[in-house]
């Protein structure tokens, strides 16, 4: 015994649970875990919104970084003590996404963490072909941000961001933040939009022109900025209906507008705009494998105010009160969650 | 005097006047009007919807053929005789989206024959850069649907619709029909959705599969034919909310829906399946000079069902007459009006 693993076992509720890890099986590696970020999706499921795939307790978790701490059969090219995060999906390889080279959009994907147990534990057993190397001058703490640097590099991939682009970016959360600096990094000019305060000064403080979408009219301020032309690229992260009016509104003729928000219900969207400017709203979705690979040079080459989006890390044993700060919208920007592994570190 | 002119006075109004042309002047030529098409937008104009363009008194007429009567000044490279259509966009050179090559959705852009008099008239003085020519084999009532068939074509090119292709159009009216004919001449396989009993009837004629939207799931029917991987590129021509609805429900993961259709106002989008399966949902307004020759190309070479689309031809002065019945929704596809010129070759 001696593991510990939070279970989630639905409708809200988080349990503790101590454990002896089963060893890996064929093809598998057991990670030590490090750390665990709690994103938007996690608070979702710890509101129930999604107990029909959290199918049995079990920890969710996703955004992770540990080391290798036993390696099963068959399994080549890794070692006991190697850094590593996972990138958190399992597609079947047989369907149509899947065969024209979509695995990450697959029709019956498995997103560890969620459909299958993750990395709210102590010991996480996973397959071989999830991980992903972190480098040598990469901290573990630092590592437990790939994941989400991998979905922001995703979207300004999808949207072919390119040097002297002029992007907006709709909701500036953890990806908000994060889209705007892999953007920065690819020599776009950015601007954030953002209704709250706290966000808004953390926006200034990372050096980005930000714009107190409460006060102004967003599309006055980015007709201000781009001299009427509009922007090229707008991010659409707030998952708000305000949010998804304003895409149509800054951008300028065949712009393009990344929807990267949830949007529950079908928000209106002006189509005649589409049509009149033409146009294009694309849609990016979690990561492939080469987004994870630049966002672990991108963390490793300090291009990620790490310092600043971690606002704390809490132990293990305290998921369910974490969970709590987070939903009581405290200013924080990325919760940490260390497993037993991280404690030699700290 | 002995020249006919249609002028639109506003308000639904059409009245006829008597003329003499003036010259053609400096960079002009006056090109003698053998048919006219009335489009969807003309019908808007006629029922007020846009007045605030049409700023005075003048011929309306967008999609048309003639020859060329008179040549004015510094105009190079064009013969009185020459057949003639004319691509009616004016761009001011200057604004963002011309200065990105985008002429065509120039933000001052001037629509010729709804910004600036149009051919519903016998003679019609346009600025030569504004030609295109028919070829020989192409005889002048072909030639009115070339603008028509030059919005297809681009259509087409914006969704980059390949060989193998599977695409879903939905709204099989003039334009719709001229979209799964295009793309079926770039190797697509095409399905049509509409729900008006005549126009289904023709898509059978012109052996195109449809779907009669009305009674039965346009999503279903897309599910089987492709065996539940959805359709490769969607366009939107009916311009209504179901349209709109059915486009994220039958593409495939990464397909590209196109919006064609007007929607006057924004309608709900169901952004989740945008970003689910990361659609790509663009704009495409009107053509550019590559799209006019490419339908100058479809229509000489018999691509497009021109005797199946033209379902009658009326003179000049039955106009308003001509509108009444597109208005009275008769089983027509494509109404042409007859200028002077036309009636050599009737």
């Amino acid at each position: 015994m001696g593991q510990l693993a939070i279970d989630y076992h639905g409708s809200g509720v988080f349990r503790p649970r101590e454990y002896d890890p089963d060893p890996p099986a064929a093809g598998e590696v057991q990670i030590a875990v490090a750390y665990t970020g709690i994103c938007g999706t996690d608070l979702t499921i710890s509101h129930g919104g999604m107990d029909g795939r959290v199918k049995e307790p079990w920890p969710i978790g996703h955004e992770m970084s540990g080391t290798i701490a036993e390696i099963g059969p068959g399994v080549d090219g890794w070692s006991v003590g190697d850094k590593v995060t996972v990138m958190p999906l399992d597609w079947c390889g047989a369907c149509p996404a899947c065969m024209a080279g979509n695995t990450h959009i697959c029709h019956r994907l498995n997103f560890v963490g969620i459909d299958s147990p993750g990395s709210l534990q102590d010991r996480w057993n996973v397959r071989a072909e999830w991980l992903v190397r972190l480098t040598d001058g990469l901290g573990l703490r630092d590592g437990a941000l790939v994941e989400p640097v991998a979905v922001a590099v995703h979207d300004v991939r999808r949207a072919e961001v390119g040097d002297g682009d002029r992007v907006v970016v709709i909701g500036a959360g953890p990806i908000g933040l994060l889209i705007g600096t892999v953007a920065r990094s690819r020599g776009a000019e950015v601007l954030l939009s953002e209704i709250a305060p706290s966000r808004l000064a953390l926006a200034a403080e990372l050096g980005f022109p930000a714009v107190d979408a409460a006060a102004e009219s967003l599309g006055d301020a980015v007709d201000r900025w781009t001299d009427g032309a509009g922007a090229d690229v707008a991010f659409e992260v707030s998952g708000s209906k305000p949010g998804v009016r304003a895409v149509t509104d800054v951008l300028r003729r065949r712009g393009t507008g990344v929807i990267v928000g949830i949007q529950p219900e079908p928000p209106p969207v002006d189509l005649f705009q589409v049509f009149w400017k033409e146009l294009g709203i694309i849609g990016a979705r979690v990561y492939q494998r080469p987004d994870f690979e630049e966002a672990v040079r991108l963390v490793a080459d300090g291009a990620i105010p790490v310092d600043d989006m971690v606002s704390d890390v809490m132990p293990l044993a305290d998921t369910a009160r974490a969970i709590e700060r987070l939903d009581r919208g405290e200013d924080l920007v990325k919760l940490l969650i260390a497993s037993g592994s991280s404690r030699s570190e700290r």
